[in-house]
């Protein structure tokens, strides 16, 4: 495992070579963005979003950092896209705004989706399909390889370029029973190994789970014993762009005799693009979401966006009776086909308490294993890719740091040399040069967080405020001071938000007033006010610290009359 | 299954019953507090804390509510605790001080942790031994019954008065090989259920889960096959009151021919504690935490505390190599013998991600579904007790909605009908008359925070002042009056804390000074000010949602000069 101080390597020694550099930054799983650069030229893989921990601070979502392309926008050629999710594809209207035109190679469904996104934000793209065999970008040759993961139509490239090759194996399972038959391209994986990879990137997210992970067609027989006990509206929810768990619970659904119909603006809209490009069947009796009402609830199956208990959702307002198309009653089954992403449980569970209280039964992750399977690759699959592959190099994306750890042992398992295995923190790089790898020099990445409309005006100090004010409130005070005489005119105004209850409190301003006072000069020149501010926020602070153990922010404002 | 819309009753009928009020709320599992209140006495059982979710907003702990017995105070007869852990005792350093002195009755290990916890706090508490056999506090009729769980020493109460039997039955397993060979007294539950009992209040945390759950003596294999592969430090962290489980790693340890350390306030007071009272066997070689540098790492096992990666907890700090006395290297192995609570995956995955960037071996329950056995009874354990206890009524309690829907599924299969299980929401009440349950009136259940040093000073207004600062900060306008001529003095000042960054900012303050202007009249009388302050509030909150879509809080200050 080569570690963070090892030798940097200078500009010069990349000559020749094929610079990876992560743009969303290693470790974090999601907005996934690499740069694959040569001299003369860039080619971009993925272009994801992130999604903030849960204290979120107002933070929407994170994006991959390109300031790293800032001086290089005309060196890039074009963007391959490994697949349609949203920590691949989602970051594209928010980034291609900011670059050069290029063109994007991608499958025909992943396309579809970033069409769909892109015509939500009106942002222009050029998506040209990926054809089946080996093609050019500038001087990259690609070769991509089909994968299964849990969305239909995802790849893998093979991507070479000055005499090194690198196996770009993001997110993956080998699953041997995929739902639409197409598996992933052992053979092809095996030629390219044949021919020669040194350095392969590959998916490391389930790397401690061992054996291999279950194939998505097992969900069908788990549906259709959930389906045999609903009495009354059978309602799944799974993940929007998983299209082949969608074509499993209406399949059988539609065994059942049921009626269908799609509930959720994210299922909806990728259920017709799924659907227009042949990678779903639809059922023959759909019923349109407003006349749901009209189907008796035994005829009637749903599948519903909110498996994640995001707020807003569909089924987030259903389980609170708050849906205008939709009522969950006793006698109906709902089925949460997924496993809550880490950090959403609560969100989950408390959905999942408030379909309980309207009395509906229910099937979910926790009360049984089989509702849900993995769409990443566990330790015997990913040792399948190595062995296949047989790359001279490896480096683990698409994980955290336990997960890459976990990865290097499974190296270790296939014989590989600590030495030949790169653990890539936030802002590692890597150099491809003929058949050997080293670390490139570092970029730095900032954290680029959307809110509201803005993109990255949101940093570490707006952050640090609000952290503040949500754990301790903020406590304003005014003072007024006669410009001519350089004087504090009258008392301190001391004003609170998010502190104590105000009915309680008043006592207490009134003693931040009065150490105000006892913290204030007679007369300063209009050079010292600064000074006297930042005395006077410490001072606040230990006084309150001292009264009531609460460090809230001090926002002092001294105003010239 | 009773719900919310059932009859009330009304006062009169609850004479010559027992009144059942749970302060904590139901649902929430944690903050367990109960009253058992007859028309003169009240009994009261456990007294414990709870957690907040994610968006915590500055609050650490939450309380049971109590405001129900402030009109009651000198019914209080007296206290049970049913067992050690924070959700069960932990509330009483703040709970005691407010209420008239009462003896506590508790087993001798609980009673050992309760001191420790007073102590702290410097509050004084009576507790009092619990008998074996049946004993009286007023007129209540106590039977303790010994029960396992992941704490020693734990008990469920038979509790009769006014001709009702209720059984106490809080959090428990049926664990058939405890570690210390203390079982649950299932003779003594069947002799009560033979006597004959009203209404069983019953541990549901782990309904969903098939089976019974793995006995606690489980895990010595998993350490025993763990430390055989440690190269280094054994570094084994546990919940601090898991007794059992800290005393297996101790053993295994020991076996190993290693000098144990522990490391953690919790973890080094609880194993005196438990130790002094003969609840554990502590190992012959015992370091100090200060000399753990002398002893040579094979050699070295350590007990820490952190295993949910709380914020300063000394795993934590060492997981980011900011320990004091302790230093995770290469060589050695890190073992969670833990699985995270709901809502701490996060901070669990932190800690394991750090541990593993200091490239130390790990072993945790994501990776090994072997590290950690549940202390709560699963489906059968819970159809057992109700099947020994035989009650007429039933009622589930320490659990979430989903748990006490599937509770009562388990009661459905042992032939209960639906209104012979009462599934309790925030705030119902149950009366116990004769042989009958019903509903009782409801109280009114307020969330009772504590931050620091204040107690119930931080209510729903300050934590919806805080959110809104926490996700888009705060534009505070300060207006300068001319108090005679009721005229406003030169520019308003605006600033802003948490929005975006300052530099950023500077056209957007001016605009919202702009906007501020435009908002104000002329000149208004002093009545009138307060109508100006909140219409300009408005105003400039539409102001900014349209400008940057954000919707901070907006403070105007109008100060009279």
């Amino acid at each position: 495992m080569k570690s963070l101080s090892d030798q940097r390597i200078s500009r010069e020694e990349v000559r020749g070579g094929v610079r990876i550099v992560p743009l969303g930054g290693m470790g974090t799983v999601t907005r996934n963005m690499f740069v694959y650069e040569t001299d003369s030229q860039i080619l971009l893989v993925d272009c994801g979003i992130g999604f903030p921990e849960y204290a979120a601070y107002g933070i929407d979502i994170l994006l991959p950092d390109i300031s790293y392309l800032e001086d290089k926008r005309e060196k890039i050629v074009g963007m391959l896209l490994t697949h349609g999710h949203d920590d691949h594809i989602a970051g594209l209207p928010y980034i291609l705004p900011q670059l050069p035109p290029f063109p994007i190679y991608t499958s025909k469904l992943t396309g579809g989706f970033v069409l769909d996104r892109c015509k939500d934000f009106e942002v222009a793209v050029d998506i040209r399909e990926l054809p089946d065999g080996e093609f050019r970008v500038g001087e990259f040759a690609i070769l991509p390889i089909k994968v299964t993961h849990s969305i239909p139509d995802g790849r893998h490239f093979v991507i070479a370029a000055n005499g090194s090759t690198i196996y770009h194996g993001a997110d993956f399972k080998f699953d041997s029973q995929p739902v639409d038959g197409v598996r992933s391209d052992l053979d092809r994986i095996r030629q390219a190994g044949e021919k020669g990879v040194t350095l392969l990137l590959s998916d490391c997210l389930r790397a401690e789970r061992k054996g291999t992970s279950a194939s998505e067609s097992r969900i069908r027989a788990t549906l259709e014993r959930e389906i045999k006990t609903a009495r009354g509206k059978f309602i799944v929810t799974v993940m929007s762009s998983n299209i082949h768990r969608i074509q499993q619970a209406i399949d059988v659904m539609e065994a059942d005799g049921r009626t269908v119909a799609f509930l959720g603006r994210s299922i909806e809209q990728n259920v017709v693009t799924a659907a227009r490009l042949g990678f779903l069947r639809l059922p023959k009796q759909i019923v349109n979401k407003r006349k749901i009402g009209k189907i008796p609830a035994k005829k009637l199956g749903v599948v519903i966006a909110g498996s994640q208990g995001q707020e807003g959702s569909s089924l987030v307002r259903a389980s609170v009776e708050e849906h205008e198309l939709i009522e969950i009653k006793p006698e109906d089954k709902v089925v949460f086909s997924t496993e809550p992403i880490p950090g959403r449980e609560l969100d989950v569970n408390r959905a999942i308490d408030n379909i309980a209280r309207l009395g509906a039964d229910l099937a979910y992750s926790d009360a049984d294993d089989e509702m849900h399977v993995s769409g990443h690759a566990s330790a015997e699959e990913i040792k399948e890719l190595i062995r296949l592959s047989r790359p001279r190099f490896l480096a683990p994306i698409g994980g955290s740091f336990r997960h890459m750890r976990r990865f290097w042992m499974l190296a270790a398992e296939l014989g590989y040399q600590p030495d030949q295995v790169f653990l890539w923190e936030n802002g590692q790089t890597l150099v491809v040069k003929g058949n050997e790898v080293t670390w490139g020099k570092e970029v730095k990445l900032a954290e680029v967080a959307v809110d509201g409309l803005g993109i990255g005006d949101v940093g570490a100090v707006v952050l640090a405020d609000r952290k503040r004010m949500a754990e301790n409130g903020i406590v304003e005070i005014l003072i007024l001071v006669d410009a001519k005489r350089r004087q504090v005119i009258g008392e301190p105004e001391v004003v609170t938000r998010g502190l104590v209850y105000v009915k309680q409190s008043k006592a207490l301003l009134k003693l931040i007033a009065e150490e105000t006072k006892r913290g204030l000069p007679r007369a300063v020149t209009n050079e010292q006010w600064g000074k006297v501010k930042s005395g006077l926020e410490k001072r606040i602070a230990d006084f309150i610290y001292t009264e009531i153990q609460r460090e809230p922010l001090i926002l002092p404002v001294i105003r010239q009359v």
